[in-house]
Protein backbone atom coordinates (compact mmCIF):
# COMPACT_ATOMS: atom_id res chain seq x y z
CA UNK A 1 0.00 0.00 0.00
CA UNK A 2 1.22 3.22 -0.53
CA UNK A 3 0.46 6.65 1.23
CA UNK A 4 0.99 9.82 -0.25
CA UNK A 5 0.62 13.69 1.25
CA UNK A 6 0.97 16.54 -0.60
CA UNK A 7 0.79 20.03 0.64
CA UNK A 8 -0.44 22.92 -1.43
CA UNK A 9 1.54 26.26 -2.32
CA UNK A 10 1.15 29.20 -3.21
CA UNK A 11 3.17 30.98 -5.74
CA UNK A 12 4.86 34.59 -6.71
CA UNK A 13 5.38 36.01 -3.14
CA UNK A 14 3.70 39.30 -5.22
CA UNK A 15 7.33 40.26 -6.74
CA UNK A 16 8.52 36.93 -7.26
CA UNK A 17 6.34 36.12 -10.42
CA UNK A 18 7.44 32.51 -11.89
CA UNK A 19 10.12 32.51 -9.23
CA UNK A 20 8.63 31.66 -5.81
CA UNK A 21 6.60 28.91 -4.21
CA UNK A 22 5.86 28.39 -0.58
CA UNK A 23 4.08 24.97 0.71
CA UNK A 24 1.24 25.06 2.53
CA UNK A 25 -0.49 22.86 5.61
CA UNK A 26 -3.83 22.15 3.26
CA UNK A 27 -2.96 18.62 2.05
CA UNK A 28 -4.20 15.92 -0.77
CA UNK A 29 -3.81 12.55 0.60
CA UNK A 30 -3.81 9.72 -1.50
CA UNK A 31 -3.90 5.86 -0.37
CA UNK A 32 -3.57 3.45 -3.51
CA UNK A 33 -3.38 -0.41 -3.81
CA UNK A 34 -2.02 -2.47 -5.84
CA UNK A 35 -5.30 -4.46 -7.42
CA UNK A 36 -4.61 -8.22 -8.61
CA UNK A 37 -6.94 -7.65 -11.95
CA UNK A 38 -6.75 -4.81 -14.34
CA UNK A 39 -9.50 -2.80 -12.80
CA UNK A 40 -9.44 1.00 -11.67
CA UNK A 41 -11.00 1.71 -8.90
CA UNK A 42 -11.74 5.51 -7.39
CA UNK A 43 -12.93 7.02 -4.20
CA UNK A 44 -12.53 10.95 -3.75
CA UNK A 45 -13.61 13.07 -1.23
CA UNK A 46 -13.50 16.81 -0.10
CA UNK A 47 -12.51 20.09 -2.43
CA UNK A 48 -13.68 19.74 -5.89
CA UNK A 49 -15.27 15.86 -5.62
CA UNK A 50 -18.65 17.83 -7.00
CA UNK A 51 -16.41 18.14 -10.51
CA UNK A 52 -13.57 15.69 -10.57
CA UNK A 53 -14.96 12.69 -12.25
CA UNK A 54 -12.39 9.80 -13.39
CA UNK A 55 -12.33 11.29 -16.80
CA UNK A 56 -10.69 14.85 -16.03
CA UNK A 57 -8.94 13.45 -12.90
CA UNK A 58 -5.74 15.07 -13.00
CA UNK A 59 -3.94 12.17 -11.01
CA UNK A 60 -5.03 9.39 -13.10
CA UNK A 61 -3.92 11.15 -16.09
CA UNK A 62 -1.23 11.65 -14.94
CA UNK A 63 -0.75 7.97 -14.34
CA UNK A 64 -1.30 6.96 -17.80
CA UNK A 65 1.02 9.73 -19.21
CA UNK A 66 4.00 8.34 -17.41
CA UNK A 67 3.54 4.35 -17.45
CA UNK A 68 2.56 5.32 -21.10
CA UNK A 69 5.54 7.01 -22.08
CA UNK A 70 7.76 3.91 -21.04
CA UNK A 71 5.79 1.70 -22.95
CA UNK A 72 3.76 0.34 -19.64
CA UNK A 73 0.06 -0.48 -19.67
CA UNK A 74 -1.71 0.25 -16.56
CA UNK A 75 -2.07 -2.28 -14.00
CA UNK A 76 -5.65 -2.12 -12.56
CA UNK A 77 -5.60 -0.40 -8.40
CA UNK A 78 -7.65 1.00 -6.44
CA UNK A 79 -7.20 4.60 -4.62
CA UNK A 80 -8.52 6.70 -2.68
CA UNK A 81 -7.78 10.13 -2.67
CA UNK A 82 -8.64 12.96 -0.24
CA UNK A 83 -8.60 16.09 -0.94
CA UNK A 84 -8.43 19.71 0.89
CA UNK A 85 -6.92 21.49 -1.15
CA UNK A 86 -9.53 24.14 -3.02
CA UNK A 87 -9.08 23.49 -6.71
CA UNK A 88 -8.35 26.32 -9.50
CA UNK A 89 -7.86 28.77 -7.13
CA UNK A 90 -4.32 29.83 -7.14
CA UNK A 91 -3.53 26.73 -4.71
CA UNK A 92 -1.42 24.86 -6.41
CA UNK A 93 -3.74 22.06 -6.84
CA UNK A 94 -2.93 20.87 -10.04
CA UNK A 95 0.80 20.81 -9.55
CA UNK A 96 -0.40 18.33 -6.00
CA UNK A 97 -2.46 16.09 -8.44
CA UNK A 98 0.78 15.62 -10.83
CA UNK A 99 2.91 15.19 -8.41
CA UNK A 100 0.32 12.44 -6.54
CA UNK A 101 0.39 10.68 -10.36
CA UNK A 102 4.21 10.27 -10.80
CA UNK A 103 4.65 8.94 -7.31
CA UNK A 104 2.17 6.49 -7.66
CA UNK A 105 2.81 5.39 -11.23
CA UNK A 106 6.34 4.56 -10.07
CA UNK A 107 5.15 2.86 -7.27
CA UNK A 108 2.70 0.85 -9.40
CA UNK A 109 5.16 -0.04 -12.02
CA UNK A 110 8.18 -0.46 -9.84
CA UNK A 111 9.90 2.93 -12.33
CA UNK A 112 12.28 3.39 -9.41
CA UNK A 113 12.21 7.27 -10.14
CA UNK A 114 14.74 9.65 -7.63
CA UNK A 115 12.86 12.38 -5.73
CA UNK A 116 14.34 14.04 -8.72
CA UNK A 117 13.19 12.29 -10.97
CA UNK A 118 9.78 12.87 -9.68
CA UNK A 119 9.57 16.32 -9.50
CA UNK A 120 11.41 16.55 -12.95
CA UNK A 121 8.62 14.40 -15.02
CA UNK A 122 5.96 16.29 -12.89
CA UNK A 123 7.18 19.33 -14.12
CA UNK A 124 7.16 18.32 -17.70
CA UNK A 125 3.56 17.62 -17.77
CA UNK A 126 2.43 20.52 -15.75
CA UNK A 127 4.93 23.54 -17.13
CA UNK A 128 5.93 26.18 -14.57
CA UNK A 129 8.03 24.56 -11.77
CA UNK A 130 7.39 26.90 -8.77
CA UNK A 131 4.42 25.16 -7.24
CA UNK A 132 5.72 21.48 -7.55
CA UNK A 133 9.03 22.19 -6.39
CA UNK A 134 7.79 23.69 -3.03
CA UNK A 135 4.92 21.24 -2.69
CA UNK A 136 7.45 18.43 -3.11
CA UNK A 137 10.16 19.49 -0.86
CA UNK A 138 8.28 21.79 1.81
CA UNK A 139 9.31 25.74 2.45
CA UNK A 140 9.87 28.17 0.58
CA UNK A 141 11.27 27.15 -2.92
CA UNK A 142 13.17 29.63 -5.70
CA UNK A 143 13.08 27.87 -8.93
CA UNK A 144 14.94 28.32 -11.69
CA UNK A 145 14.70 27.01 -14.84
CA UNK A 146 18.38 26.80 -17.38
CA UNK A 147 18.76 26.86 -20.92
CA UNK A 148 18.64 23.02 -21.03
CA UNK A 149 15.14 23.05 -19.75
CA UNK A 150 16.24 21.46 -16.38
CA UNK A 151 15.24 23.10 -13.35
CA UNK A 152 16.83 23.86 -10.31
CA UNK A 153 15.44 24.93 -6.94
CA UNK A 154 16.77 26.15 -3.77
CA UNK A 155 14.76 25.59 -0.50
CA UNK A 156 14.43 27.74 3.28
CA UNK A 157 12.62 27.16 6.02
CA UNK A 158 9.71 29.31 6.85
CA UNK A 159 8.84 30.60 9.79
CA UNK A 160 5.98 29.40 11.63
CA UNK A 161 5.31 32.93 13.40
CA UNK A 162 4.13 33.97 10.09
CA UNK A 163 0.77 33.08 9.46
CA UNK A 164 -1.04 32.23 6.00
CA UNK A 165 -4.49 33.86 6.03
CA UNK A 166 -6.21 33.05 2.49
CA UNK A 167 -9.31 34.56 1.45
CA UNK A 168 -11.04 32.44 -1.45
CA UNK A 169 -13.26 34.10 -3.52
CA UNK A 170 -16.16 32.37 -5.24
CA UNK A 171 -15.07 33.08 -8.86
CA UNK A 172 -12.74 30.78 -10.92
CA UNK A 173 -10.05 31.83 -13.60
CA UNK A 174 -7.77 29.70 -15.38
CA UNK A 175 -4.05 29.78 -15.64
CA UNK A 176 -4.51 30.31 -19.10
CA UNK A 177 -6.60 33.59 -18.94
CA UNK A 178 -4.19 34.92 -15.88
CA UNK A 179 -1.29 34.89 -18.48
CA UNK A 180 -3.27 36.09 -20.79
CA UNK A 181 -4.38 39.31 -19.70
CA UNK A 182 -0.07 40.45 -19.14
CA UNK A 183 0.89 42.65 -21.25
CA UNK A 184 3.06 41.40 -23.80
CA UNK A 185 6.33 43.96 -22.93
CA UNK A 186 7.19 45.80 -19.34
CA UNK A 187 8.88 49.07 -19.47
CA UNK A 188 12.37 48.78 -17.19
CA UNK A 189 11.82 50.50 -14.65
CA UNK A 190 8.99 48.13 -13.15
CA UNK A 191 11.43 45.00 -13.80
CA UNK A 192 14.39 46.63 -11.38
CA UNK A 193 11.24 47.25 -9.51
CA UNK A 194 10.31 43.58 -9.31
CA UNK A 195 14.27 42.30 -9.51
CA UNK A 196 15.18 44.49 -6.41
CA UNK A 197 12.70 43.45 -4.23
CA UNK A 198 12.88 39.43 -5.40
CA UNK A 199 16.65 39.51 -4.96
CA UNK A 200 15.86 40.22 -1.12
CA UNK A 201 13.40 37.43 0.04
CA UNK A 202 15.39 34.48 0.80
CA UNK A 203 17.15 37.10 2.98
CA UNK A 204 14.65 38.42 4.53
CA UNK A 205 12.64 35.49 5.66
CA UNK A 206 16.07 33.89 6.53
CA UNK A 207 16.41 36.86 8.88
CA UNK A 208 12.92 36.96 9.98
CA UNK A 209 13.01 40.48 9.04
CA UNK A 210 9.57 41.28 8.14
CA UNK A 211 9.21 45.02 8.03
CA UNK A 212 11.79 44.20 5.19
CA UNK A 213 9.98 41.44 3.71
CA UNK A 214 6.51 44.29 3.68
CA UNK A 215 8.71 45.83 1.09
CA UNK A 216 9.27 42.77 -1.25
CA UNK A 217 6.20 41.35 -1.37
CA UNK A 218 5.25 44.70 -3.57
CA UNK A 219 5.03 44.03 -7.84
CA UNK A 220 4.53 45.51 -10.80
CA UNK A 221 4.47 42.85 -13.29
CA UNK A 222 1.18 40.79 -12.47
CA UNK A 223 -0.90 41.61 -10.37
CA UNK A 224 -2.14 45.08 -11.06
CA UNK A 225 -3.13 43.54 -14.32
CA UNK A 226 -4.53 40.55 -12.62
CA UNK A 227 -6.65 42.53 -10.54
CA UNK A 228 -9.09 43.40 -13.59
CA UNK A 229 -10.19 39.16 -13.32
CA UNK A 230 -10.33 39.42 -9.54
CA UNK A 231 -12.49 42.50 -8.29
CA UNK A 232 -11.31 43.39 -4.50
CA UNK A 233 -7.93 42.79 -4.99
CA UNK A 234 -6.35 45.95 -5.56
CA UNK A 235 -7.94 47.07 -2.41
CA UNK A 236 -6.38 43.76 -0.42
CA UNK A 237 -3.22 44.53 -2.27
CA UNK A 238 -3.36 48.01 -0.73
CA UNK A 239 -3.99 47.41 2.33
CA UNK A 240 -1.78 49.08 4.59
CA UNK A 241 1.47 47.03 6.62
CA UNK A 242 0.90 46.83 10.69
CA UNK A 243 -1.35 45.89 13.34
CA UNK A 244 -0.48 42.06 12.53
CA UNK A 245 -0.34 42.10 8.96
CA UNK A 246 2.81 42.52 6.95
CA UNK A 247 1.43 42.50 3.76
CA UNK A 248 -0.53 41.00 0.95
CA UNK A 249 -0.39 39.43 -2.72
CA UNK A 250 -2.27 37.21 -5.08
CA UNK A 251 -1.65 33.44 -4.40
CA UNK A 252 -0.37 32.10 -7.68
CA UNK A 253 -2.66 33.21 -10.66
CA UNK A 254 -5.41 33.58 -8.18
CA UNK A 255 -8.18 34.43 -7.65
CA UNK A 256 -7.05 33.33 -4.02
CA UNK A 257 -5.34 36.25 -1.99
CA UNK A 258 -3.01 35.69 1.01
CA UNK A 259 -1.89 37.90 3.93
CA UNK A 260 1.02 36.97 5.76
CA UNK A 261 0.38 38.23 9.13
CA UNK A 262 1.65 38.00 12.92
CA UNK A 263 -1.34 39.00 14.86
CA UNK A 264 -4.64 39.63 14.14
CA UNK A 265 -5.49 36.84 11.92
CA UNK A 266 -9.33 36.77 12.11
CA UNK A 267 -9.41 40.76 11.34
CA UNK A 268 -7.68 40.61 8.57
CA UNK A 269 -9.56 37.57 7.28
CA UNK A 270 -12.66 39.91 7.72
CA UNK A 271 -11.34 42.55 5.96
CA UNK A 272 -10.40 40.71 2.71
CA UNK A 273 -14.00 38.78 2.62
CA UNK A 274 -15.25 42.40 2.72
CA UNK A 275 -13.29 43.76 0.48
CA UNK A 276 -14.64 40.92 -2.04
CA UNK A 277 -17.80 41.30 -1.05
CA UNK A 278 -17.99 44.90 -1.79
CA UNK A 279 -17.71 44.05 -5.10
CA UNK A 280 -20.37 41.64 -4.93
CA UNK A 281 -18.46 38.35 -4.41
CA UNK A 282 -18.63 35.87 -1.54
CA UNK A 283 -15.09 34.65 0.00
CA UNK A 284 -14.03 32.49 2.81
CA UNK A 285 -11.10 32.27 4.31
CA UNK A 286 -8.45 29.78 5.43
CA UNK A 287 -6.07 30.17 8.13
CA UNK A 288 -2.76 27.77 7.64
CA UNK A 289 0.73 28.01 8.11
CA UNK A 290 3.92 26.89 6.15
CA UNK A 291 4.59 23.19 5.68
CA UNK A 292 8.35 22.74 5.75
CA UNK A 293 8.17 19.12 5.25
CA UNK A 294 7.07 18.69 1.90
CA UNK A 295 5.99 15.93 0.37
CA UNK A 296 5.75 12.19 2.57
CA UNK A 297 5.43 8.70 0.65
CA UNK A 298 4.95 5.79 2.64
CA UNK A 299 5.07 2.42 1.30
CA UNK A 300 3.88 -0.12 2.96
CA UNK B 1 43.94 65.14 9.19
CA UNK B 2 41.49 62.99 7.66
CA UNK B 3 41.93 59.98 5.86
CA UNK B 4 39.43 57.87 3.46
CA UNK B 5 39.98 54.67 1.90
CA UNK B 6 37.08 53.42 -0.40
CA UNK B 7 37.17 50.36 -2.59
CA UNK B 8 35.87 50.57 -5.90
CA UNK B 9 33.20 48.49 -7.23
CA UNK B 10 31.46 45.84 -9.71
CA UNK B 11 28.21 46.66 -10.67
CA UNK B 12 25.13 44.02 -11.79
CA UNK B 13 26.56 41.03 -12.13
CA UNK B 14 24.85 39.90 -14.98
CA UNK B 15 21.45 39.49 -13.67
CA UNK B 16 20.99 42.25 -11.00
CA UNK B 17 20.86 45.09 -13.28
CA UNK B 18 20.67 47.86 -11.07
CA UNK B 19 20.45 45.47 -8.02
CA UNK B 20 23.92 44.24 -6.69
CA UNK B 21 27.41 45.91 -5.72
CA UNK B 22 30.35 44.15 -5.09
CA UNK B 23 33.41 46.11 -3.54
CA UNK B 24 36.60 45.61 -4.74
CA UNK B 25 40.18 46.05 -3.54
CA UNK B 26 41.08 49.06 -5.76
CA UNK B 27 41.20 52.02 -4.13
CA UNK B 28 40.61 55.54 -4.00
CA UNK B 29 43.36 57.38 -1.01
CA UNK B 30 42.25 60.68 0.25
CA UNK B 31 44.19 62.75 2.59
CA UNK B 32 42.10 65.98 4.00
CA UNK B 33 43.67 68.70 6.01
CA UNK B 34 41.64 71.97 6.90
CA UNK B 35 43.50 74.99 6.32
CA UNK B 36 43.77 78.51 8.45
CA UNK B 37 42.85 80.06 4.98
CA UNK B 38 40.14 80.14 2.26
CA UNK B 39 42.49 78.57 -0.07
CA UNK B 40 41.59 74.86 -1.61
CA UNK B 41 44.81 72.91 -2.51
CA UNK B 42 44.50 69.80 -4.68
CA UNK B 43 47.17 67.03 -5.03
CA UNK B 44 45.63 64.15 -7.67
CA UNK B 45 47.53 61.40 -8.39
CA UNK B 46 47.33 57.69 -10.11
CA UNK B 47 43.99 56.95 -12.37
CA UNK B 48 42.67 60.05 -14.58
CA UNK B 49 45.34 62.31 -13.09
CA UNK B 50 45.55 62.93 -16.87
CA UNK B 51 42.15 64.20 -17.45
CA UNK B 52 40.58 65.39 -13.65
CA UNK B 53 41.57 68.84 -13.01
CA UNK B 54 39.90 71.04 -9.91
CA UNK B 55 37.42 72.03 -12.11
CA UNK B 56 35.49 68.87 -13.39
CA UNK B 57 36.82 66.68 -10.39
CA UNK B 58 33.81 65.10 -8.61
CA UNK B 59 35.37 64.88 -5.14
CA UNK B 60 35.95 68.22 -5.05
CA UNK B 61 32.23 69.58 -6.87
CA UNK B 62 30.32 66.96 -4.30
CA UNK B 63 31.90 69.22 -1.17
CA UNK B 64 30.48 72.12 -2.43
CA UNK B 65 27.43 70.99 -3.29
CA UNK B 66 26.85 69.15 -0.18
CA UNK B 67 28.16 72.45 2.07
CA UNK B 68 26.02 74.88 -0.16
CA UNK B 69 22.82 73.09 0.28
CA UNK B 70 23.19 73.50 3.77
CA UNK B 71 23.82 77.32 2.84
CA UNK B 72 27.68 76.45 4.61
CA UNK B 73 30.37 78.78 2.38
CA UNK B 74 33.43 75.89 1.64
CA UNK B 75 35.94 76.26 4.22
CA UNK B 76 40.27 76.52 3.32
CA UNK B 77 41.19 72.97 2.61
CA UNK B 78 44.52 70.86 1.28
CA UNK B 79 43.62 67.44 -0.57
CA UNK B 80 45.69 64.65 -1.53
CA UNK B 81 43.88 62.25 -3.64
CA UNK B 82 45.42 58.86 -4.75
CA UNK B 83 43.29 56.84 -7.00
CA UNK B 84 43.81 53.45 -7.74
CA UNK B 85 40.46 52.98 -9.74
CA UNK B 86 40.17 53.39 -13.41
CA UNK B 87 38.18 56.12 -14.49
CA UNK B 88 34.45 55.63 -16.58
CA UNK B 89 35.00 52.19 -17.13
CA UNK B 90 32.44 50.43 -15.07
CA UNK B 91 34.25 49.83 -11.53
CA UNK B 92 32.28 52.80 -9.54
CA UNK B 93 34.95 55.46 -9.57
CA UNK B 94 32.00 58.54 -9.75
CA UNK B 95 30.67 56.81 -6.46
CA UNK B 96 33.82 57.16 -4.64
CA UNK B 97 34.08 60.22 -5.61
CA UNK B 98 30.80 60.99 -4.38
CA UNK B 99 31.53 59.27 -1.32
CA UNK B 100 34.75 60.60 -0.28
CA UNK B 101 32.99 64.15 -1.04
CA UNK B 102 30.35 63.93 1.10
CA UNK B 103 32.66 62.57 3.84
CA UNK B 104 35.18 65.03 3.07
CA UNK B 105 32.16 67.82 3.62
CA UNK B 106 30.95 66.52 6.73
CA UNK B 107 34.32 66.43 8.64
CA UNK B 108 35.12 70.01 6.83
CA UNK B 109 32.02 71.21 8.80
CA UNK B 110 31.67 69.48 11.36
CA UNK B 111 27.83 68.45 10.31
CA UNK B 112 27.70 65.04 12.68
CA UNK B 113 26.59 63.07 9.75
CA UNK B 114 25.40 59.59 10.65
CA UNK B 115 26.81 56.45 8.14
CA UNK B 116 22.71 56.46 6.91
CA UNK B 117 23.06 59.88 5.65
CA UNK B 118 26.48 59.82 4.06
CA UNK B 119 25.21 56.66 1.89
CA UNK B 120 21.98 58.66 1.27
CA UNK B 121 23.42 62.24 0.24
CA UNK B 122 26.05 60.35 -1.79
CA UNK B 123 23.01 58.20 -3.85
CA UNK B 124 20.97 61.43 -3.87
CA UNK B 125 23.62 63.17 -5.99
CA UNK B 126 24.58 59.80 -8.29
CA UNK B 127 21.79 58.60 -9.08
CA UNK B 128 21.29 54.64 -8.85
CA UNK B 129 22.56 53.03 -5.70
CA UNK B 130 24.06 49.73 -6.28
CA UNK B 131 28.03 50.90 -6.56
CA UNK B 132 27.64 53.68 -3.25
CA UNK B 133 26.32 50.77 -0.83
CA UNK B 134 29.07 48.37 -1.95
CA UNK B 135 31.64 50.93 -1.76
CA UNK B 136 30.70 52.08 1.43
CA UNK B 137 29.56 48.45 3.24
CA UNK B 138 31.96 46.54 1.68
CA UNK B 139 30.95 42.98 0.60
CA UNK B 140 28.43 42.11 -1.93
CA UNK B 141 25.01 44.33 -1.78
CA UNK B 142 21.56 44.30 -2.91
CA UNK B 143 20.01 47.66 -3.40
CA UNK B 144 16.25 48.51 -3.33
CA UNK B 145 14.43 51.91 -3.81
CA UNK B 146 11.61 51.91 -2.22
CA UNK B 147 8.10 53.73 -2.75
CA UNK B 148 9.36 56.77 -1.06
CA UNK B 149 12.68 57.40 -2.50
CA UNK B 150 14.49 55.77 0.46
CA UNK B 151 17.50 53.28 -0.44
CA UNK B 152 17.37 49.82 1.46
CA UNK B 153 20.00 47.53 1.19
CA UNK B 154 21.39 44.07 2.49
CA UNK B 155 25.11 42.80 2.53
CA UNK B 156 26.61 39.42 2.46
CA UNK B 157 29.73 38.94 2.54
CA UNK B 158 32.03 37.70 -0.63
CA UNK B 159 34.10 34.49 -0.82
CA UNK B 160 37.50 35.54 -1.04
CA UNK B 161 39.02 32.38 -3.32
CA UNK B 162 36.91 33.80 -5.79
CA UNK B 163 39.19 35.81 -7.91
CA UNK B 164 37.80 39.11 -9.93
CA UNK B 165 39.90 39.51 -12.90
CA UNK B 166 39.12 42.26 -14.73
CA UNK B 167 39.60 43.17 -18.46
CA UNK B 168 39.43 47.13 -19.25
CA UNK B 169 39.21 47.87 -22.72
CA UNK B 170 40.37 50.94 -24.37
CA UNK B 171 36.92 52.44 -24.71
CA UNK B 172 35.11 54.84 -22.97
CA UNK B 173 31.27 54.80 -23.14
CA UNK B 174 29.19 57.05 -20.92
CA UNK B 175 26.40 55.90 -18.09
CA UNK B 176 24.13 57.36 -20.02
CA UNK B 177 24.93 56.03 -23.55
CA UNK B 178 24.74 52.35 -21.69
CA UNK B 179 21.10 53.44 -20.83
CA UNK B 180 20.08 54.87 -24.00
CA UNK B 181 21.03 51.66 -25.89
CA UNK B 182 18.29 49.21 -24.11
CA UNK B 183 15.32 48.33 -25.41
CA UNK B 184 12.21 50.47 -24.12
CA UNK B 185 10.30 47.37 -23.39
CA UNK B 186 10.92 43.49 -22.36
CA UNK B 187 9.16 40.72 -23.11
CA UNK B 188 7.81 38.71 -20.05
CA UNK B 189 10.64 35.76 -20.73
CA UNK B 190 13.36 37.59 -20.29
CA UNK B 191 11.88 39.27 -17.45
CA UNK B 192 11.37 35.79 -16.04
CA UNK B 193 14.96 34.82 -17.06
CA UNK B 194 16.30 37.42 -14.72
CA UNK B 195 14.44 36.85 -11.86
CA UNK B 196 14.71 33.25 -11.22
CA UNK B 197 18.43 33.99 -11.49
CA UNK B 198 18.81 37.11 -8.97
CA UNK B 199 16.56 35.21 -6.62
CA UNK B 200 19.48 32.95 -5.64
CA UNK B 201 22.54 35.02 -6.05
CA UNK B 202 22.72 36.02 -1.84
CA UNK B 203 21.89 32.19 -1.67
CA UNK B 204 24.23 30.62 -3.85
CA UNK B 205 27.28 33.35 -2.85
CA UNK B 206 26.60 32.58 0.68
CA UNK B 207 26.95 29.20 0.35
CA UNK B 208 29.70 29.24 -1.81
CA UNK B 209 27.25 26.91 -4.71
CA UNK B 210 29.74 28.59 -7.45
CA UNK B 211 28.13 25.87 -9.84
CA UNK B 212 24.30 27.42 -8.73
CA UNK B 213 26.57 31.15 -9.33
CA UNK B 214 27.50 30.14 -12.99
CA UNK B 215 24.32 30.31 -13.89
CA UNK B 216 23.08 33.19 -11.72
CA UNK B 217 25.43 35.28 -14.05
CA UNK B 218 23.50 35.00 -17.03
CA UNK B 219 21.25 37.99 -18.02
CA UNK B 220 18.71 39.09 -21.14
CA UNK B 221 17.93 42.47 -19.98
CA UNK B 222 21.01 44.63 -20.80
CA UNK B 223 24.13 43.03 -21.78
CA UNK B 224 23.83 41.37 -24.94
CA UNK B 225 22.34 44.78 -26.00
CA UNK B 226 25.46 46.56 -24.18
CA UNK B 227 27.82 44.43 -26.21
CA UNK B 228 27.45 46.79 -29.30
CA UNK B 229 29.40 49.55 -27.85
CA UNK B 230 31.87 46.83 -25.96
CA UNK B 231 33.11 44.88 -29.10
CA UNK B 232 34.57 41.25 -27.90
CA UNK B 233 31.97 40.88 -24.58
CA UNK B 234 29.60 38.96 -26.22
CA UNK B 235 32.55 36.39 -27.03
CA UNK B 236 33.75 36.85 -23.26
CA UNK B 237 30.10 36.42 -21.98
CA UNK B 238 30.16 32.71 -24.04
CA UNK B 239 32.95 31.69 -22.11
CA UNK B 240 31.90 28.46 -20.87
CA UNK B 241 32.52 27.74 -17.23
CA UNK B 242 34.67 25.15 -16.07
CA UNK B 243 38.48 24.96 -15.52
CA UNK B 244 38.53 27.53 -12.96
CA UNK B 245 36.52 30.01 -14.55
CA UNK B 246 32.79 30.09 -12.77
CA UNK B 247 31.77 32.89 -15.47
CA UNK B 248 31.92 36.37 -16.60
CA UNK B 249 29.59 40.00 -16.95
CA UNK B 250 29.96 43.35 -17.58
CA UNK B 251 31.17 45.79 -14.68
CA UNK B 252 28.47 47.67 -14.18
CA UNK B 253 27.24 49.91 -17.61
CA UNK B 254 30.62 48.84 -18.96
CA UNK B 255 33.33 48.68 -20.68
CA UNK B 256 34.79 46.43 -18.63
CA UNK B 257 34.37 42.50 -18.21
CA UNK B 258 34.79 40.70 -15.25
CA UNK B 259 35.67 37.28 -15.03
CA UNK B 260 34.96 35.37 -11.79
CA UNK B 261 37.38 32.24 -11.27
CA UNK B 262 38.81 29.99 -8.71
CA UNK B 263 41.76 28.74 -10.51
CA UNK B 264 43.73 29.90 -14.35
CA UNK B 265 43.65 33.32 -14.00
CA UNK B 266 46.11 34.71 -15.55
CA UNK B 267 45.12 32.17 -18.42
CA UNK B 268 41.91 33.40 -18.13
CA UNK B 269 42.79 37.27 -18.05
CA UNK B 270 44.50 36.63 -21.49
CA UNK B 271 41.88 35.09 -23.55
CA UNK B 272 39.64 38.22 -22.22
CA UNK B 273 42.60 40.38 -23.32
CA UNK B 274 42.44 38.52 -26.73
CA UNK B 275 38.64 38.52 -27.26
CA UNK B 276 39.33 42.41 -27.57
CA UNK B 277 42.39 42.39 -29.68
CA UNK B 278 39.91 40.30 -32.20
CA UNK B 279 38.43 43.44 -31.95
CA UNK B 280 40.81 45.74 -32.51
CA UNK B 281 41.12 46.51 -29.17
CA UNK B 282 43.95 46.74 -26.52
CA UNK B 283 42.68 45.72 -23.02
CA UNK B 284 44.84 45.84 -19.67
CA UNK B 285 43.96 43.16 -16.98
CA UNK B 286 43.50 43.49 -13.28
CA UNK B 287 43.44 40.72 -10.99
CA UNK B 288 41.61 41.61 -7.47
CA UNK B 289 39.49 39.94 -4.74
CA UNK B 290 36.58 41.74 -2.92
CA UNK B 291 36.69 44.02 -0.22
CA UNK B 292 34.86 42.90 2.83
CA UNK B 293 35.01 46.14 5.14
CA UNK B 294 34.16 48.64 2.89
CA UNK B 295 34.95 52.80 3.53
CA UNK B 296 37.87 53.47 6.18
CA UNK B 297 37.30 56.72 7.77
CA UNK B 298 40.28 57.99 10.15
CA UNK B 299 40.71 61.41 11.90
CA UNK B 300 43.17 62.28 13.44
Amino acid sequence: MLNITIPASTGNLGSGFDVFGLAVRLYLHVKVNRSSNTRTTVEFTGEGSDIISPSNNLMLTTIKRVLKSRGIKTPGFSIHIRNNIPIKRGLGSSGTARLAGVITANYLSNLGMSNQEIMSAAIKLEGPPDNINSSFSGGLTASLVMENGITHYRRCTFPLDLRLIFAIPEIRISTHQARQILPKKYALKDVIYNLQRVSLIFEAVRSRDYDLLAHLLKDRLHQDYRAVLVPGLQDILHFESGNGLVGTFLSGSGPTVCALALDNFSHIGERMVSAFAAHGISARVLESKADNRGTRIVER
